[in-house]
């Protein structure tokens, strides 16, 4: 039997309401705290005041960064890092959906230390900064995990990094301000959810732990990403989705990603105008067919826990009812699309495929079915 | 929705020969540690002198408390803080099966006070020494919680408490210490797994965290639990009962236990020599029927889990079909057994019905079918 290391210290406070203890929470770390957010929707919400009169209420004193992009930039991070260190804060928030809290988390390193975000890649941190997540969508699980994701607008790659001290310290997640995420965010993230636990679910680094999120997860998508998109104002959906976010995210904690996440992280690098989610949704199907072989138990088990009758299907019929039923739910969710869809050139896609084993090199490891980078490219061209 | 908390930062590490490490954790915590162990197995075993050695290799001093019986005094927890207190360690470690390692724990608290630790019932803990636990059986899930059971032996008491500065600081799970497990301790801590996931899978506490660790539980108990009493060398079914122990330790954390653990501490807090585990499977089948209408879609849940045919059943057939099972299991574990069997006298159920709410009440709120004293009683009595 394989050894294994279980370790998740996050306080997770999950409820209604519960941003309004967002201040007690942070003074239990410090008197000022850097928030660090996106560029809109936490303040069209008017989330992020409510945020900072909470702390204020509490005596934590906030600063506001709120230039984090979709695709987070280690620009962005240092910029912010500088920001943290000039004013001395002993505490990062991070606000909204998994773009601003991955970045909180890289903040919180390179506010430590003395060397550009992008050298840690290389450089194992030993300290951070405390960190506390209010997620506003349902899908990234950086919420509760260590991982951190980046972008060097330069050269296009997007890898991934956590390191123990990444642990957020707390994460408070209230499904009241999901009710304002717009219908494609909820389908992406949420889709995002699904890969998360697929992966983690097949992936070599499977165990009894992660297993067990995996299997609530399936769970609770099965009655509610769907739902959660035709009636946005379903908190019972919304909260739901929050918990499967939070379930999935300690599973890839513990088991991490596959072959999607791998090849879909270069394809946003690249282009940042492309949503992680939808990035993922033009490349699961294919990845499926490539990985089914390799995965058919767990596959039928999957299907199972969605709900999918079994009614006198073979195993191998089994097994691939559930890329049928994933090719409905992309339907459903209105993100059945290719990577030309998306704006992704073809010329480019030897270069994703490369980068797939140079920055994310761990997915690819862990995928089910051994990979090359030709076979990726072939993924790829099948994606498009 | 119900509003949620999830914490537990206990690093967990599972894999075979693990016990090696032991020394090497400890010495992160201290230079001297108190072992907290029992009369009998673990030096038979050799398992007490391989730790001692591979503690003193790694520069850590070992002090031996051996003197904790199966059901822990009080004045046992008290000998042993006075001795952790006098000797200065800076760490405890628990070694052995539920009943040492609970006493770590409660240990590790009186060591840094200064009152008896009964006293700790009614007056929260803020401070502990730290505690690592290294697990002998397969049952408890104390290597990975907070909760610690102790007895009082001049009043029958047998209360549980668990404060968050409680948390082992790390659990050592090693399923080759476990090969040495006699069959009778086998059956019964593995019987207390079933129980755990039974309680925290139906409880009014229950959620989607616990009911993840449940689910993949009950897959781990279908396949293994039987098995490893059958077969004591089979190291695979050894090392998956260790999971399901953990992971069904994690559950309770979160979501509790019920009727059955509740009427259970009483029984062998007035018979000591009753181990737990049989206990409990005195108590099971009874308080089961008593539940069965309030948790009918639980019930069904667990036996879909547990590998029972649905094969046309109705949904209450289907429920009820749960606890044929359980009956099943008890027999092939040679645990069919009464209260009577086990030398409790009919003239002690009424105390023992009283001190179910008295020491075990949150265990009794949290049953899924509310009960008063005098259906304990009843349940008590048909259990005989």
């Amino acid at each position: 039997m394989n050894a294994l290391n279980i370790y998740n210290p996050v306080k997770i406070h999950f409820g209604c309401g519960l941003i309004s203890e967002s201040g007690k929470i942070a003074k239990k770390y410090s008197d000022s705290a850097l928030i660090i957010t996106g560029k809109s929707s936490m303040q069209k919400t008017g989330t992020l005041d409510r945020l900072t009169k909470n702390l204020k209420d509490a005596g934590v004193n906030p600063t506001i960064y709120d230039k984090i992009t979709p695709n987070p930039t280690i620009d962005e991070i240092d910029e912010a890092a500088v920001i943290a260190k000039k004013k001395g804060v002993g505490l990062i928030i991070g606000l909204g959906g998994g773009s601003p809290l991955d970045s909180a988390k890289a903040v919180a390193v390179a506010a430590k230390g003395n060397i550009p975000v992008w050298n840690y890649l290389k450089t194992s941190a030993e300290e951070a900064l405390p960190v506390i997540t209010i997620v506003s969508t349902s899908g990234t699980g950086s919420e509760v995990n260590r991982y951190s994701v980046m972008s060097n607008p330069e050269t296009g790659e997007k890898p991934g990094f956590g390191y123990v001290c990444m642990y957020p310290k707390e994460a408070v997640i209230d499904p009241e301000i999901m009710l304002s995420m717009p219908p494609y965010v909820t389908a992406t993230t949420g889709f995002d959810v699904f890969v998360h636990v697929l992966e983690a679910f097949t992936g070599k680094a499977k165990n009894a732990f992660s297993s067990a999120y995996c299997m609530q997860t399936f769970y609770l998508l099965k009655d509610n990403l769907i739902k959660a998109y035709n009636e946005p104002d379903n908190i019972e959906a919304r909260g739901n989705m929050a918990l499967a976010s939070a379930l999935a995210g300690l599973a890839i904690d513990i088991s991490g990603v596959g072959i999607i996440h791998a090849m879909e992280h270069p394809v946003s690098g690249n282009y940042p105008n492309v949503a992680h989610g939808v990035g993922l949704a033009a490349l699961t199907i294919e990845s499926m067919k490539y990985n089914i072989a390799a995965c058919k138990r767990d596959f039928m088990l999957i299907a199972h826990h969605l709900g999918i009758k079994r009614a006198g299907k073979s195993d191998d019929e089994y097994a691939a009812s559930l890329i049928e039923k994933i090719q409905e739910i992309l339907e459903a969710l209105n993100l059945n699309t290719g990577l030309k869809d998306l704006g992704v050139e073809k010329d480019k896609l030897a270069k994703i495929a490369g980068e797939a084993f140079t920055t994310m090199g761990f997915a690819v490891q862990n995928n089910p079915e051994t990979i090359d980078e030709k076979e990726v490219l072939r993924l790829l061209e099948a994606s498009y």
